[in-house]
Parts: structure tokens; C-alpha cells; sequence
């Protein structure tokens, strides 16, 4: 299980916590290289930059890891990560530890899952990691649960072009009540718009909402953390929808 | 098929060719706004504004419609318009037309469907147009599919969750082959970083690539562009690799 090359990113900046406690859960398996943003990137979603040029910094941080802070999205981190920074690709992608459950339509959303999808579209296993709370209580269970998937995909591998979503629930580890293997649900994040006016009297708008779940208890990543289980997705990038297209055969486009 | 209520966004920004031309295609369904960004959003995937305010500003193309021009992603744009600017759902939300194929990967990273995504979150039936060249010969074929598209969504619907995503070959109507209905294929962006050195002797980075295709000739959206076909694609936004939940839960993760 030693010597293996793992490379740490995120999406809450490198000088967030929960990196520190992800670089801190996985630095026994080998050589850790960590990359991340030099700043905030929330809700990006698989954002690349292609329009301005990327910097790398390498930082230190004290008591921890040095790295490499890049100004630009997750994806770019693991991208440059592994074209520019490592001589050869890491034997494992982790990203997190986000504050922040990324279930249902968070997925969609996530800078945490978007580099962890970049790295298995560079053909690396990869793993995303979040905590579903913004001001978690313990980082332990995450990191329990890291070491054992990682140990898990090294023993097994995982499929071409698949990642695991882990979410975990804000608990203790007496608390947790054990891990389900889940499909990503409905949830969907309920949106609205706040209006306000600026000094000079424009008018701008805040985003604000809540998450919303219509599933019915099951199976699904909201619902796992909902009962006290952590939650584990298999996630790809092929958004074909298979079971329309025989449907969508029969539509007049040829004449 | 009259007065529908058609939001009509892209991802290069409000003043781009493809929106105009797109504007032009539905305009006659019935009542058309167009809500998109001020600037060009290439390549940002499903990103959302979350740190930022955003602001909205009524603009007029001459000749043309008018709009509103947003401080935000396409993501943005679709949520503004559904939740703020209109007071009811439109009937259709119709993304393009892109310079540039949306095709394999790059789906991943589109801003133009990432803004039908986000319509079908909401709930809209949407279509994300095309075109497989940054200096299309002639919007024509895209225009005419993009109506041919929209009056058969009208008449048999989509499926929940679903939109489709269009992608035009950059030849003459003549010369177009036909439609395909395809999958998501696996053609890759082959990137790599250019390192240069600022004039204060400091490095930075360009993203550069270009799109391979490890496809067989087959019925992948790629492929069909390749072979002179306009590709059809039926994509959703539910990430789980249902294949592999059978193997994944054998693993041991509760010991």
C-alpha cells in the first residue's frame, strides 16, 4: 500500500481546513503532491480556464504541507497537476475535505467533484470527499472513511471513467451508523433571487436558497446522510440518457 | 405552435453572432427573451454565482431584440430569467448557437449546455445548438434544425430531466447528410501547458489541445459530425454509474 503517488486538491482554496485534514488522512499511503486553488472556488462546476494564463505558487503551510496554489478553477489544478507540475500522472486523485454535502443536483454544481472528475478523465481513480455541514464538529469520520476507499480502489480499481462520491454525515464515529453504497438523488437546490439596491440606488441580487428532497427514503445520497449513513455514489461523465434514445429514433428531423 | 414563452440564452455573450441568429430562428414561436451574459462564459461548465452579486441590464441590438445582458454564467442567466425577470416558466429554453462542437468532453466543460441544464432543473424542456466550427460558413443548417427540434419537442414533449443537445457540421444544407441520433461519445480534449515567462521574468501558463476521438466509427455524436451527419444527442444530469452499484456494494467498507 506504500509509495503510491496521490494528488490533493479541492475547491475551498489551499489554505483551507478541510485539505489540511485530507492531506493529514492520506500522507501514510505515499507521496502526497497537493494543488489547489489560491483561493475560494465554490460552485464552479467544471469550469477550465482557457481565456487568461494560469499561475503556480508554491506555498507552505506551517505544521503541514507545502504545495501548489493556482489561480484558477479545481479542474485546472489536476490538470496542470498532472500535465505540468508531476512527471508522471498520481496513482490517486482525492478531493475535499468539502464543507458541504455535494448530493443531488450539488454534483452538478461542485468545483469538489469537478476535479475529481478531471481526474478520471486523465484516466486517474479519483475520489471526492464532503462533509454535510459547514462547520463540522469532527473531521475524523471523513478521513476514516478516505483511508478506507482508498484502501478500497488500490485493492480493487476502480471501473474506466469512474469516480466515488463520498458524503459524510456531520457525526460522531459512535454515531455514524455504517455506509451505503447509493445513486445520486433528486434533491435540487430551491433558488430564489433577493433584491437589493446599491448606495447609488441600483438594483443587484443575491442568490440565496435551500436544498429541497422529494425522494422518498431509499437508496439515494440525501437520504443515506438524512438517516446517519455515509453515502457513496458511483459517478461518471457520460450524461447520455440511454433510455430515451430508441424514443427519440422514431421523431421526424429528416424531412 | 404560436406564442410560446421561448428563454433564449448562449455562453458567448449577448453581443455574439450565434444568439442573434438564434433569436432569428424562434423568434416567430412566439414571445422570445433573451437572457445570457454580458461577456463571453466559454468553458465554464455548470458554474453558478454565489460570492457575487449579480446585476441585470436591459440592452437593445439594433436590428435586433432586446435583452438582458447578466454579470454571471449561463447557469446564472436561465436561473435570473425563470425566477426574477419573468413571472411564469417558459415553455422552452433554447441555449447557442456555439461556435464550437459540444461534443464527447466537452459537454463537461460547455457553458452553452450547461444553461439547457440548468433549464431542465427547472423543469423547462431545453435544446443546446451547436455548430462544429469558430467560423461557421453559413448559421443557416443550425437554424433550421434548432426549429425542426422545437416543433417536435412541442409535439411529443422530452422526458423528465432531459434536453437535447445539437451539434451542426459547418457545410451547406445541401450538403448536410441528415440527422443522427446519438451517445455521448468519448473524444477527449488532448491538452497541455505552455509555459512562457512574463516580461518581470515570472512563469505562467497557457491551456492549449485539441479534441481526439478514440471512437469507432459509430453512432457517437463526434462520429456523426465526422461523417457530414448533424448529431442528436438525449442528455441528462444523473451521474450514477448504475452498472457498477452491484460490484461497489461487495466492497468492504463497514468492517
Amino acid at each position: 500500500m506504500k509509495n503510491k503517488t496521490i494528488l490533493v486538491t479541492n475547491d475551498d482554496g489551499i489554505f483551507a481546513d478541510g485539505i489540511y485534514w485530507l492531506w493529514e488522512a492520506v500522507k501514510d499511503f505515499g507521496n502526497v503532491l497537493v494543488v489547489a486553488p489560491d483561493t475560494e472556488k465554490s460552485a464552479v462546476g467544471h469550469a477550465i480556464t482557457i481565456a487568461n494564463p494560469l499561475r503556480t505558487k508554491k506555498i507552505h503551510r506551517n505544521g503541514g504541507f507545502s504545495g501548489y496554489a493556482v489561480n484558477g478553477t479545481p479542474a485546472d489544478c489536476v490538470k496542470i497537476a498532472v500535465r505540468s507540475i508531476l512527471d508522471f500522472p498520481p496513482d490517486l486523485v482525492i478531493s475535499g475535505i468539502n464543507l458541504g454535502a455535494n448530493v443531488g443536483i450539488n454534483v452538478i454544481y461542485s468545483g469538489t467533484v469537478s476535479a475529481a472528475t478531471e481526474g478520471i478523465i486523465l484516466g486517474i481513480p479519483s475520489i471526492a470527499v464532503s462533509i454535510d455541514s459547514h462547520r463540522p464538529g469532527d473531521f475524523r469520520p471523513a478521513m476514516e472513511i478516505t483511508r478506507k476507499a482508498i484502501r478500497n480502489v488500490l485493492e480493487h480499481g476502480l471501473p474506466k471513467g469512474t469516480l466515488l462520491n463520498l458524503n459524510i454525515p456531520d457525526l460522531s464515529t459512535e454515531k455514524i451508523k455504517g455506509v451505503q453504497i447509493t445513486t445520486q438523488g433528486s434533491a435540487f437546490f430551491k433558488d430564489s433571487f433577493e433584491k437589493r439596491e446599491d448606495p447609488r440606488g441600483k438594483n443587484y441580487y443575491w442568490m440565496t436558497g435551500h436544498l429541497s428532497d422529494p425522494d422518498l427514503p431509499g437508496n439515494t445520497d440525501n437520504q443515506a446522510l438524512k438517516n446517519g449513513f455515509i453515502s457513496i455514489t458511483p459517478i461518471h461523465y457520460n450524461l447520455t440518457n440511454k433510455s430515451f434514445l430508441k424514443d427519440l429514433e422514431a421523431w421526424k428531423f429528416n424531412e
